[in-house]
């Protein structure tokens, strides 16, 4: 998406060559407008899927996911992350490592929130290595939720987690597929 | 607000008589149609304060500050919790002591989005004892923008934080204000 990958070149920082930092518009500061471009589009290309329910990870992915549900009218369920092992029996639950951040985590949902009558498309900010996309979709399956796809704002494509999650006949829709980052800080996209 | 009392009292869940759980709509699972009625309410409020930017705190709070954002076409800015009490030149820091986790964190944000030349609204889910709200308008008076006021989902009146700001003289506009809660379940409002 043109509109994303413009303001990705205008306002994103590339820090040693392998961080990408969008705080000015995506994970910190918020730039609502350019998230009803992403959701509109999202909206385009997910017509006709029978949404229900969109599905998101705390606290980068909320905003887009909101904004999002807003163009898809159905409410959000944002997973949320936690340390403790002890899950309760009203929750989903799956393990993600983190590559990122070299840490382990669960994240859960409500039993309520995730159920048989879903048809889920999950939203987040970022695919990498894809440990989050991969913990958000098995929420869904334990549930008996449908995985619609995933529509994600940055794909770092050269990572492969994205391209391993299709590979499972999985759809993911992201808005720019970032193929290159250089050490002089310039980004090359797919 | 009519619209936010009767959803409190048809989907929230009081547990022992001091809890009240409203994951069901506003911070697990997050009925964006309601946050669009809370958001418009808020636009009405502070209609002609000239506001440049919305803040909040993660994580329950970005998704009902997105939309909000939306009514005012302006950025939002999400504090971020740390532990460490580490904080780089370039971010504007406060200290909350939460009386609900029984711990202590700061909040942190960029000094970048949060400048002189800024009117903030800041805007939360929840207000009981205050410690966030105090919290996030330290970071704008750090930064030297101004507070125009908050717009808080549900306030917990009975716990006076609501009350000790206003007293300070900031404007606190809360939809839903709790007088009791009672340990057979039932809610009161102001």
């Amino acid at each position: 998406m043109k509109l994303l990958e413009e303001k990705i070149l205008k306002d994103g920082i590339v820090l040693s060559g392998t961080v990408l930092k969008v705080d000015k518009f995506l994970n910190h500061q918020i730039d609502v407008k350019l998230i009803c471009e992403l959701a509109k589009e999202w909206k385009r290309l997910f017509e006709g899927e029978n949404i229900t329910k969109i599905l998101t990870i705390e606290a980068s992915g909320i905003g887009i996911a909101c904004i999002t549900a807003l163009e898809f009218d159905v409410p959000v369920v944002y997973a949320k992350k936690i340390k403790s092992s002890n899950i309760g029996d009203d929750l989903l639950s799956a393990k993600v490592v983190s590559f990122t951040h070299g840490n382990t985590y669960n994240v859960i949902a409500s039993k309520d929130f995730i159920t048989k009558d879903d048809r889920v498309l999950i939203i987040d900010d970022f695919l990498a290595n894809g440990s989050a996309l991969r913990a958000l979709i098995k929420l869904c399956e334990a549930g008996g939720a449908t995985v619609v796809g995933a529509g994600i704002a940055i794909e770092k494509a050269y990572q492969k987690g994205g391209d391993a999650i299709r590979n499972k006949g999985y759809r993911v829709e992201a808005l720019a597929r970032i193929s290159k980052m250089n050490s002089d800080g310039t980004i090359e996209f797919c």
